[in-house]
Order: C-alpha cells, then sequence, then structure tokens
C-alpha cells in the first residue's frame, strides 16, 4: 500500500500538513494566509462534528441563535479585560463603500459584546432565567504566529454556548452541565483529553476563571480544543444584565461560556490519523462504509448485484455508505478510501459470493474478517462500534503514557507530553518552570490532591498549594 | 381571538413589521441597523428552509463547501463590472489589531471573487467538468435604502451556488436544472412565483443574463428571492478558469450562479400570515403540530395521557410535535400557537376523550374537524399536506389576479401588481415606463410569445419585440 511521504513518527507536524491536503480536507492556497477554503469532503466532516454538537446542546435545553458579525467598536470596549485581551488580535472595518463608519466596528473574535447588550433587552425577570443560547458560526482572530489547517487559523469554525443565570451556585451548575457535555462529546469522536484550570495570568479575557479542554497529540504537544468559562457578574455589570428577583429588587445575572473550535478536526486528524491517511471515527465520517466489488477481466458473477444488494441494505439502516463502482483497479480503490479515513471497506469477489460471505477490513487495524452476507447489517454496525472503542483505547493509551508527575525540574527535563509539577501558587514559579521546560503552564488539575502539602516547589522549595500542570502547546 | 394591532389587507407593511417582532423570530434592536439578530424561533425556520436547499442541491450533485468571508481588494477588482456594480456597496477592513493591512480586504457582497481564483486551481481538465458547488453563509452589503427583516437588510443569510462548464450549452443546461431546483423548492414552501429575464441595464454585474425569481406579495409589490445566472466566459477569462479539452487545447470554462436569500423567509410571512400571526408551511414549521390537553377545574380523567400517546405516535412518525402542558388557560395557548403559525392544533377534552375523538384545529382555515383518535397519523399527515395545497392555491389565485397583459399605458395606470406590456426592446421606453408607474422592470417573461409583433411599444408606437414586465418592488 502506498504511504505518506513524511511518516507520522518521524516528522508529526509535516505528516499532518501532507494528510490535510492528500485527503482533500481544505485548500490553503487562497491569498490570504489562514483564511483556508473547506473543500467538500472537509466540510461535510465538519458538519458531521457540528450535528453531534447540536445534538449534545438541543439535550441540555440550549436554543440556537445567530448574533451579527460586525461588533461596534464602543460595545467591544465595556469589559476592559476583554477589550485588553482581545484589542490586538481584531480585524478593523472602517468603509462602508466609499463611506467611512462614524465608528469603527470589529469582526467577532467571540461574541460576548455582541450579544450580552441584547441580552439585557430579553432578560427581565427570573422567570427569563436560565438563558441558554449557543450559535454555530465563523470567528476572525489576527493570528500572528505561523498557521496551520483547523489548528491555527485566522477564520476559525466554532461553536459557542452563552448561558445566564439568577446566581453562582446556578452558574456553576451549568460549567459542570458543560462539562459532561465535552465528555459525551468527545467520548463519540474517541478523542480522551483533560481538564486543567487555566492559571490566572493565563484565563480568558474577562472571564473569573477558565477550564481548558485539551487533547494531547502525538507529537507530544497538547492541543486545546476549547474551553469553558466561569464569568461570574463581570460582563453583566458593563452590560448591565439584570433580572428582577422574588422579592421585586434587581440582581446582576452571573453568565457562563463554553466554546470549542474546528480544532476537533485537528485533533481527529493527528490523534488517529496513521501513515496511510485519516482514520475517521465512525460517528462523523462522511462515509462510513465503501463497498468494493472485486472483478476480473469483467468475470461480472453477480457480483455488482451482491453489493448493490449490501448498499441498500446498509443505506435503509441510516449508514453512510458508497459503492465504488468505478473502472480502476481494487488496489487503487483501497488506497484512496485509506487516504479519506473510511472506517469500514466491504470487498465481495467471486469466491466470497459462492461461499456466501463478504470480507470486512477495518481501517486502524487493516484486520480482514469473513462475515456471512446474511449478517451484513449486525456485522457492520458491531465493527464501527468496536473501531471506536479500539480508536479510544489507543488514544487514551498514549495519553496515559505521557502523563508525568514528578517532583524535581531534572526529572521534568528528561520527559516528554504532559508535565505535572507541585506548585506554590506563586505565578513566578510557573513561569520559570515555563521557561525551564521551553513549554506553558496548562493549569491545575480540576480534583484536588489532599496530600499536596507534603511536595514542595521545585523552584522556591516552599509548600506546594496544588499541582500545576505543563506542556509544549500548539 | 386577539390580533395584529396592524391588519394585513390595510397596512400591509407595518402589518409585517409586528408580525416579525411578536412572533419572535428576530431582534432589529441590535446597534447596527440591517444587521439583526436571528432569534431561536426564527433561526430554526431558516434552517428548515436551509434544510430544503441542501436536499435539492445535493439531489442535483452539487457538492457543500465554505470559502473565506474576507476578499482581498486586488482579486475583487479583476472583473471591471462586477467592481462597478458592488463597488459602492461592500464594507472594508483595513486593519489587523493595530496593524494598517497592506492591501484592504472586504466582506463577501457574494463570492465569485474569492472562488473563482481557487477554482482555477482546482480544474485542470474537462474531466474535472462540470464541477458544481455550493454555500450557506452570510454576505454583507451595504444598504442605503430603508432596511426591513429578511428584506432589505445587511448581513444577509443566503446560499449560492457555482458551476463551471465545458462550454456555454452545458451552462445553458445548468441553468433549465436551477429553474426546475426553485419550483421544487418553493413549491414545498407553497410559494408560486415568476421568472424574469432581467433587462441588460439591471442585469447582475459580470453576467450575460439574469434571470429572476420573483414572489408577488399581498401589499401588491414583488420581491425578489433570488436569481440564476449565465456568466459565459465572463468571469473564467479575468480569473483564468481554463481545462485541457481532449484535443490538448485549453479552452475557457462557461459558468452559472443560483442564490437566493433570506428573503424566503420574508416571503413565507408575508404571503401566508395573517392577522393572528404567522401561518407556516408544514414542511419548515419548527413545529407542525401544536396538542393542547383541555382540561376544567383539574378535572384531568386521563386527558394527559391519551395526549402523551397522541405525541409520542406523531413524534414515532418524524413530525414535529410539541405537547403544551403549561398551566394557562387553552385560549392563551391557542394565541401563543397561532401567533407563531403552528399548521395544526390537536384539542382533546374529557368529551373527546370519551367519543373516542379529538380535534384537529386547522392554522390556515381555523376550521375544526372531529378525528378518531385510533386514526390520528394519517390524520395529521393528510391535513399538513392539504394545507399545503391550500396555501399554495391561495397564494396563486393571488398571483393570478395580480398579473395584468395590457397594451397602453392608461390601462396600466389603473392596475396593481405585476403589469406587462408590450416592448420594442429600447431601453429608454421601458424606463420612462418605469416613471410613469413609479414601479421598476422586473424583465421578460421567459417563454417567448410568437405573436407580439402584432403589438406595439406603448411609449414610442414602433413595432414589439417582447412584451416586458413592471412592478412596485421590494
Amino acid at each position: 500500500m502506498p504511504e505518506t511521504k513524511v511518516k507520522k513518527d518521524e516528522d508529526f507536524n509535516e505528516w499532518y500538513n501532507e494528510i490535510v491536503e492528500l485527503a482533500d480536507l481544505c485548500d490553503k492556497r487562497y491569498p490570504i494566509k489562514g483564511m483556508n477554503v473547506w473543500r467538500p469532503y472537509g466540510w461535510e466532516l465538519m458538519s458531521h462534528v457540528d450535528s453531534l454538537i447540536r445534538i449534545e446542546l438541543r439535550k441540555t435545553h440550549h436554543q440556537e441563535v445567530c448574533f451579527p458579525l460586525c461588533i461596534p467598536e464602543d460595545l467591544f470596549q465595556k469589559e476592559a479585560d476583554h477589550i485588553e485581551g482581545f484589542g490586538k488580535e481584531v480585524y478593523w472595518i472602517t468603509h462602508a463603500g466609499h463611506t467611512p463608519l462614524e465608528k469603527r466596528w470589529l469582526l467577532r473574535p467571540t461574541s460576548e459584546t455582541a450579544m450580552y447588550p441584547v441580552f439585557s433587552l430579553w432578560i427581565r425577570s427570573h422567570a427569563d432565567l436560565p438563558l441558554k443560547t449557543f450559535q454555530i458560526v465563523n470567528t476572525f482572530r489576527y493570528e500572528t504566529k505561523q498557521t496551520r489547517a483547523f489548528i491555527r487559523v485566522r477564520e476559525i469554525h466554532f461553536f459557542e454556548a452563552h448561558t445566564c443565570h439568577v446566581d453562582f451556585e446556578d452558574a456553576e451548575r451549568q460549567v459542570q452541565e458543560d462539562k459532561e457535555i465535552a465528555k459525551s462529546l468527545l467520548q463519540k469522536l474517541s478523542l480522551p483529553f483533560i481538564f486543567c484550570k487555566r492559571p490566572e495570568w493565563d484565563k480568558f479575557a474577562g472571564a473569573y476563571y477558565t477550564l481548558s479542554i485539551d487533547v494531547l497529540m502525538p507529537s507530544g504537544r497538547t492541543l486545546q480544543l476549547g474551553s469553558i468559562h466561569q464569568y461570574k457578574d463581570n460582563f453583566s455589570k458593563p452590560y448591565e444584565i439584570t433580572y428582577e428577583n422574588e422579592d421585586g429588587g434587581h440582581n446582576h445575572c452571573h453568565q457562563t461560556t463554553y466554546g470549542m473550535s474546528e480544532r476537533i478536526l485537528g485533533a481527529i486528524i493527528g490523534v488517529h490519523g496513521d501513515n496511510k491517511g485519516l482514520v475517521l471515527p465512525p460517528e462523523v465520517a462522511p462515509l462510513q462504509v465503501v463497498i468494493i466489488p472485486i472483478i476480473f477481466k469483467g468475470k461480472e458473477a453477480g457480483i455488482h448485484e451482491a453489493c448493490t444488494k449490501i448498499y441498500n441494505e446498509l443505506i435503509d439502516q441510516g449508514l453512510r455508505v458508497h459503492l465504488d463502482d468505478r473502472d480502476i483497479s481494487p488496489g487503487s480503490k483501497y488506497y484512496d478510501w485509506e487516504l479519506k479515513g473510511v472506517p469500514l471497506r466491504i470487498e465481495l469477489g467471486p469466491r466470497d459470493l459462492q461461499q456466501g460471505q463478504m470480507v470486512i477490513a477495518c481501517r486502524d487495524t487493516s484486520e480482514k474478517l469473513f462475515v456471512p452476507l446474511t449478517d451484513a447489517t449486525q456485522q457492520v454496525n458491531q465493527h464501527l462500534t468496536d473501531m471506536a472503542h479500539r480508536l479510544y483505547q489507543k488514544a487514551q493509551n498514549l495519553l496515559d503514557e505521557n502523563m508525568h508527575m514528578v517532583d524535581t525540574i531534572d526529572e521534568a527535563k528528561t520527559l516528554k507530553g504532559i508535565i505535572q509539577l507541585p506548585w506554590c501558587g506563586t505565578d513566578q514559579c510557573a513561569l520559570d518552570i515555563e521557561e525551564i521546560l521551553d513549554g506553558n503552564t496548562l493549569g491545575e488539575p480540576i480534583t484536588q490532591d489532599q496530600n499536596i502539602a507534603s511536595h514542595s516547589c521545585p523552584v522556591c522549595n516552599k509548600e506546594a498549594v496544588a499541582w500545576m500542570r505543563y506542556a509544549k502547546t500548539y
């Protein structure tokens, strides 16, 4: 079988770039760097991820909305930290036709400042709460670092859930719900991940606290797929989002947001792919099964009919199936569909047909199984489920092998992946470690370690108050 | 039953504004005029329309893509007529963060100039043709006229299909296919319409010819929902979209586009709505059926169970159903759901239950029908189908009554709606008629009248070469 020019375990980053292009996911030749063209296959994959997101968010009673892209400068400037954080990376619109705008607009980098003035109109009383909304849109950030398809782009496809609550506790319950949504969603994509409570100096601009959702890529770097923010009343005060409580008084809402971006695709490609191409989780694969008739020298012998029968049976079950009857060799077809990451390939030749069986080849293991023709649907469903489990387990093993809890910097220096070290609570000590390890602070684990006080900070030797995680990041 | 403050037949435009707001479709209070917030109910309605569009375009082998929003100024300027047409109505981005851009970008008003440089990379040989793509995105136009929800906005939700072909004839076949798609789509929305071949002086900037898709609103004005354009090689020449033909030579592609906007919602609201609110075509109604238990003084008597049974039965059939068990009067519920345009209401009270029947009330006729409980699904499906037919027929009658074919301006002046007059082929004569009738030229009918030469132009009296249509427009 042909393989990628660059091998995944030799040069992960180059392998990633090659795969993205070969598999027709996006076209990076658009003349604005970091604003890529979604090709049909990539966009369909993303759309299936979006569908899963919609299911999770609807199930938890979020309502889908769509807010304007452009935000007037004065709205944007109401929350001081937010301007500080985003001011340098937004795009500015200054003219409409030949007319200069009275005040500039910016393209949303995220939609707090577009939504919250409107939320303040929508929310009148406690009966309007909780307000749970989301939108799936493109956002815009002026990235100055090197761009990379799906991982670091300037036009970013993402979902953002925004909620308003009567008090901090109810907002905390929302954070818990968001954590469950993230688990459920990423489970379906066979992507194990960790939550980290981002450090104070690197939380979202305007948040009270931020939980990051990080995946470990095979390169040993982590990729932050998204985050969950508790805003407290940090935004509701400047944007005047208040409600009348049961006693007739007025309170400020407490708010949360939860967002994840097209980086989910980056993780799917990077974590699951191999030297033959993509390996797609069955839940989101644009095609779940491809059927290849094995016909030699035109000796058809009822093969096409038998393949069509299987095709119809699987389609009727709601599966996404393609019957590849192109007039090229089976080997060329295998190559194409392996590159595209189709989870299962069914092969059917004259001898199989005689014996009342077909071959199922699994994309991740290359294993070939002989299966009775009468049992096609059940076998396909079973193998799709099994493959999703295998992908998850393989990724979990990678994560487990690369999560290290150590006490000293000397040990940390010898390790790859996510390093967990005791931390005294002082920003500077963590920043020193970042520099020594040439990595970034991911944040604290979200479950507390009761015995942390028996450890000491590897920089200042003071008693530790928490574990802190570091990694090289994308 | 409560009704709108403004009556539809007294002041259509005000009635329209009132309905849009009362039915929670969008919020016009966003601080940029013409950039409105899609509220959940409006966005869901739009999403169902988008789904129908996707079905039609996939069925005809169009592939969905997503191109960047921002277009560099130099790409935009390659096709001279296109700049001329759109230059005055685009928004300009000049800065990324604090850095001025080397060359300005604009927000897409439509995506020809973003797509075609990339198409020129995708298309190599005749085997790559036809290329049939579409995207569903928001576009941006600086409207200086008065804005109106869904009808004249500055951020516009729309789909755009772009195709490339080996020659003019194949592009012509695409235009025919697009016409069939428009018919099929608008049939499902119970919206009869007319095609007009737009006059030379008012066709799409860069097109060889443009067909408009116009609906008649009850105000007597027409609303152009979209258009189909034959570009010939007008864009493929400046954007260098060529292919290698079978003889090894290189030809320019011929291209078409087809697009329709959120004005479809404007038409649904305007054509079908009444003084009680929206009347939604069953295919796209966010809720197709609402079930209302009729419970007096808490005497439940199994009503809720019976309603749940109907609910489950209809949900299992894939229908969009809501069981409204709020603790308010049935009358208030009727009011809410009539406003929202839910096609069918099921009422079930103790006497109905005793008699093994339920009531189906149709939103458009207010007719109430007694139906056996055992026959719920079939009856509901039948009444949804019947309602769609009735809505179509009513709209067709409106269109027929307001399409006038006359020979003189004196006759034309007395009429409302779409006026068809003989035309000599001279721009100025049509422009004179526009002024006299205080309307716009819609264009020629797309089917030719063999006897047109027996008529003469009502302005210059010369022999007519075609009929020409005029109307007041939105």
